[in-house]
């Protein structure tokens, strides 16, 4: 039985009683909304009602977790003071079920309103014209402002609520979509966030290799040796291919994939349920494979982005892509046949606004199946037997933009009952200004006057394992060699493989070379063909960690860059890597570190796994004006969790559609292929046989043929 | 002008040339042939030819290479002896340019004419007899006997050429198709190859984690606690899914690729030739990117496969699947729609028997193009307008047999100039008899009595670059941390990049954690832009090396799968990893390690790069009974190679055939998506803008349609 979700969003009426339950509560204050959205159920008050759900004893009768609604807003003093603050509502009861006022001491992230109020500061300010001043820009060229998170603040620098802005000039002579960051401007002004008042404006380096960090001297027409770096088609100076013609996913019955009561999802024996937050974007719940609990919640956790300019203010160029903007709100809305191929589901966001009513952003999710190459295959090389299957994958996939740089995030389910998550980074790299014809140990010169500093992106996934159950072990398995003795390892050629429990909360860094592998065990249930306790696995991918020098403010602000895999105790609402507060922080608090040293016991409990990868991405002048995608791939997999190759039913059919062709292009006829042609590769196979050649051709696609094994059949 | 290619494969009538040439020379020897294929001309004969090919120059008159085929046969004394000999032949001239009868203590690769005979040989035996004789069999069930290469012969041990085989039984009652590895037997037979005899029979442990290395006891009915282990759809006792819909790739206007001569491929501005052979399956030649050189040629050169469980005489299990068999002599023919989807174009192998005589192998290699995803993608916050490309990428593809089990490899080719290496493993992991009710630490038991033992697969890909020229250097690339302080890293966020050349043949390892990245550069010509030499560059995968014990005869066998790089100099013929003989080896000769030995100047030079990469294979219970894919990449991309991003020329079209649907699979009208809704989508961004709400609405999809941006424009 069907049941509305208690994880899915929440809709424009519920985002309507929670903000009328926190106006009436806070009457008399001017409130500025920053965000309304589901606030999901204790994992005490979810899991049982989750149990009923499973095991068909769901009623309408059943008790549920309430239906709450968390509600981020600022309280407005008389004095233009800001006071943070967030309320949980219930929205079936409609009431504020809890009401806190944070701290003073941590920033909220940032809101487009408080973007938007950037440039026109700037302009305002007797300090900006100054500062432009001295400039003399190009007949045409208007200056251009990228609102960005200030980043840490220095060791004892006390400040309130502040944005930075990284400069450029735009040619309007070319039109509004023409590419600004050719120019860049050396100079930030820093406002005072909350005033709209420029407190600031930060002079930068234009030096390369010879110069010191601080030389910042330039010309007046500094941008002269800057060229324009268009990407928009029109624009371009060069012409678009005209040679690709078009490949088309045809899915003439449908999607395999079932939506209901909106998050919902069933796909090849996988069932899970959807969310999407402001913070988060899309995440996963109670992921299910064949009726077995394999995780209670999956999630993109964090992500920061360090620059490695040490020249000064660059060290404060670090965004927290979720904690400082936000993935959800940052979340594009997708186009049909240009974000994915075939038969698309895509989900809409229903956000609030800064009076805290509901709109919806249109196909900010899309859902959709891909093909994926050879599932598996073998051949019986005594008859010539192949049997083939494909692999079909289902994809969650959400794209989002935060200022110049772009980020496409996948869940994929393939038929193996595998999980890859996959992010792709690409945009356009962040860049400041160079003197002409110098280069810089900080970056790449991608294009004149124009460099592209080396930085890092380091992500955090979050995994909440349920694997068939929440009392779960994590174990650590490394392969290692054997030295060479006549009793154990007589001839050298064997290896051990060891397997360690983790029992108490903490971290640990990835290790190729000893092959480590992080399993998510359930030691309650062994697979009762090996004895092992059934599992899923993932490999940590050796990624390059934070490179900032461990005194660092960038270094104190991501303690949890400084590890591959952390391992902690299950908390509700523990979500954040590098904790709940990360615009402006000057170090990381509550977040990966900090759990860890609770020193948990997480030995057959629930526990909650967290990956971080990276990428060092130092510039490549290929990776302008727009790059194209860098991919990370991370592999769940079962191990031992069942009995054989899931995929094993995957019924290997031929594609119909598929068509052969001679070099240049022109179609062979169909039975050039499986059947009549299928016929010659037969005899030609025969040939070989009683040549007896070692080819191995495939006499038969799939079950429904025969294949007659004479010729080499051994027995 | 096209020309026929001198890298490709001989045709019918060439190998016949190249056969009656040898018989001729050979006249009065019976003559056992093993292969005859095309012998590519020495680099110094080929460039010139090349040079005036790409600069237009070529006419009939040119001079060429000769036409030469490599033909590898055995002379068959009267006592029976085989004396493995190789002629190069002339097939324009007809005459034989080279003859070398090899030493007398090297095999060449096994033949499927050696494998057959072996069953042959075992039935016939008195010793066969007895062995089996200590086992009653099940009903029904036959014994099969997969032949092995011997593996390493023990130190001290002077033999013959050997072949081992692995024995199994399978159930007759279920027919051919039935999987005999289920159900295996004990027992290796060992056979003299040449004479065909039965040398010996080992006894195999049957042991597990309680017992010593070498426990070999087992009842009389010792299959009776195995089970059944079918895949072929009709022998499965499961039901096939029933609720996987099409998915077909359609390409209305055929394919963007064009073949011409046989050989030549060209798409999307890259141009080369493909080859193959007997040995390395499909090779690369003469690979650019719009006009510009890359790579002289690209191939896999070997892959070793180590079995890690040392209870003898499973320290014989290491095959090397390119050396001691051949990925070209084991090339499935591809099935269409099986192998690979949408428009493919298959090519033919041209492949000799053992009398010498030519036969045609239909489809041991598809092309054909797919999807990739996003290609690069990015939105302009301020106006909303996105611009967004797919990826899409040129696949060649072969999938070889080796007894039990499968490879997949593809050379996938993209757009932004980049060049994927991709190898799957599947197929049937190699097992062996355990005890009823036991485990053991030298693998996992994946059906009862059947141990899946543990094992590494460790691959070489030799790149042959030609970075716009023949003369390149290779840099070692690490990212590394500055510490902090006050004049050189005041803030301690920033961080170094040292580049490295290597000047003298040499080797090195992965280093995840230094980010190290092998740059394979020009440095004759420096990027205009960031005045850096052109390059492409990879990242070494840090996968584990060879486990075995140095001392071990596995360890001096396969010296290449101990380091992940190999920097050698250019000699021609020069292309296998693990040396031209491998099969029956006591130790790698003529392999990389002993290129590197040669302290070769490397600088500026014509240097090759090999590398490593592997895959720890302890295998799961889901990898039973056919393994779904295990997947890897080696991504081989430009870096400073050119001025821009190669892919910015990709028109950013809508693919027109992708629908948008409803939860319930129903679809929607296509008005629900880029036009129709494209509106309500505009509007709805507009409401967030106005309601400054942070969310970034892909208003407009390619460059054929206006954004309007008002709302948030910054100026």
């Amino acid at each position: 039985m069907a049941i509305p979700a208690v994880t899915e969003q929440l809709n424009g009426s519920k985002i309507d009683i929670a903000r009328q339950v926190v106006t009436k509560a806070r009457s008399g204050h001017l409130l500025l909304f920053r965000d309304i959205f589901a606030e999901e159920p204790a994992k005490a008050e979810l899991v049982p009602f989750l149990e009923a759900e499973h095991s068909g004893q769901l009623t309408e009768e059943t008790s549920r977790p309430p239906r709450l609604a968390r509600v981020q807003y600022d309280k407005i003093g008389d004095d233009g003071s800001h006071a943070y603050t967030e309320s949980v509502v219930d929205v079936t009861a409609q009431h504020e079920v809890l009401h806190r006022v944070v701290e003073k001491d941590v920033q909220p992230p940032l809101t487009f309103a408080e973007f938007k109020r950037f440039q026109d500061a700037c302009i305002a300010s007797p300090m900006w014209k100054e500062a432009i001043e001295q400039f003399e820009l190009p007949d045409g060229f208007a200056v251009c402002i990228d609102p960005w998170p200030y980043g840490g603040p220095d060791p004892g620098e006390t400040i309130p609520r502040y944005t930075q802005g990284l400069c450029f000039a735009r040619d309007t002579r070319k039109g509004e979509h023409s590419n600004h960051y050719g120019y860049p401007l050396p100079i930030i002004p820093v406002m005072d966030t909350h005033s709209s008042k420029l407190v600031r404006i930060d002079k930068l380096a234009t030096g390369g290799t010879e110069d010191a960090l601080e030389y910042n001297t330039h010309p007046k027409n500094v941008l002269d040796h800057c060229t324009s770096a268009e990407y928009v088609p029109e624009l371009l100076s060069i012409d678009l291919r005209k040679d690709l013609k078009p490949l088309n996913v045809v899915q003439p019955e449908g999607p395999s994939f079932k939506v209901t009561d909106e998050s919902l999802i069933e796909w090849q024996k996988w069932r899970f349920r959807i969310g999407f937050n402001p913070r988060e974007g899309a995440t996963l719940h109670d992921i299910h494979y064949d009726g077995r609990s394999i995780m209670y919640r999956l999630s993109l956790s964090e992500m920061t982005v360090p620059y490695g300019d040490p020249r000064p203010p660059f060290h404060r160029k670090q965004a927290f892509d979720f904690g400082d903007g936000g993935a959800g709100r940052a979340a594009n809305n997708l186009s049909l046949g240009c974000d994915c191929l075939g038969v698309i589901k895509y989900f809409d966001a229903v956000v609030a606004d800064t009076e805290g009513k509901p709109s919806v952003s249109k196909n900010v999710v899309c859902l959709h199946e891909q093909d994926a190459g050879i599932g598996w295959k073998h051949t019986n090389f005594r008859n010539n037997r192949a049997v083939v299957t494909r692999s079909r994958e289902l994809v969650v996939q959400f794209v989002v933009t935060l200022a110049n740089y772009e980020y496409v995030f996948a869940y994929r389910f393939d038929q193996a009952a595998g999980l890859t998550v996959e992010t792709r980074a690409t945009g356009i790299v962040s860049v400041v200004h160079i003197d002409k014809n110098k280069t810089s140990p900080w970056g790449n010169v991608v294009s004149p006057g124009t460099l592209a500093q080396n930085h890092q992106h380091l992500f955090a996934l979050r995994l909440d394992p349920a694997i068939d159950g929440h009392r779960n072990t994590i174990f650590k398995e490394e392969t290692l060699p054997l030295p060479m003795s006549p009793s154990a390892n007589p001839h050298g050629n064997g290896y051990r493989v060891v397997s360690e429990p983790i029992t108490t909360s903490s971290f640990l860094d990835a290790s190729p070379f000893t092959n480590l592998t992080i399993k998510l065990s359930n030691p309650h249930i062994l697979n009762s063909i090996s004895r092992k306790p059934i599992s899923y696995q993932f490999t940590p991918s050796p990624s390059q960690l934070l490179l900032a020098d461990p005194k660092s403010t960038q270094a104190a602000r991501a303690r949890f860059a400084t590890h591959h895999v952390w391992i902690t105790k299950y908390r509700d609402g523990e979500l954040f890597a590098a904790g709940e507060f990360t615009n402006q922080s000057y170090s990381e608090r509550g977040g990966v570190a900090d759990a860890v040293a609770r020193n948990d016991d997480v030995g057959d409990a629930d526990v909650v796994v967290w990956n971080v990868f990276g990428l060092t991405h130092n510039p490549r002048v290929e990776d302008w004006p727009v790059m194209p995608v860098e991919k990370h791939e991370l592999h769940i997999r079962p191990a031992d969790f069942f009995e054989r190759n899931p995929a094993l039913d995957v019924p290997g059919q031929m594609n119909e559609a598929s068509v052969s062709v001679d070099g240049d292009g022109g179609k062979k006829e169909d039975a050039d292929c499986c059947n009549g042609e299928g016929g010659k590769v037969q005899e030609s196979a025969e040939t070989h046989w009683q040549g007896t050649r070692d080819v191995v051709p495939n006499r038969v696609v799939n079950g429904d043929r025969n294949g007659d094994g004479n010729g080499v059949n051994g027995h």
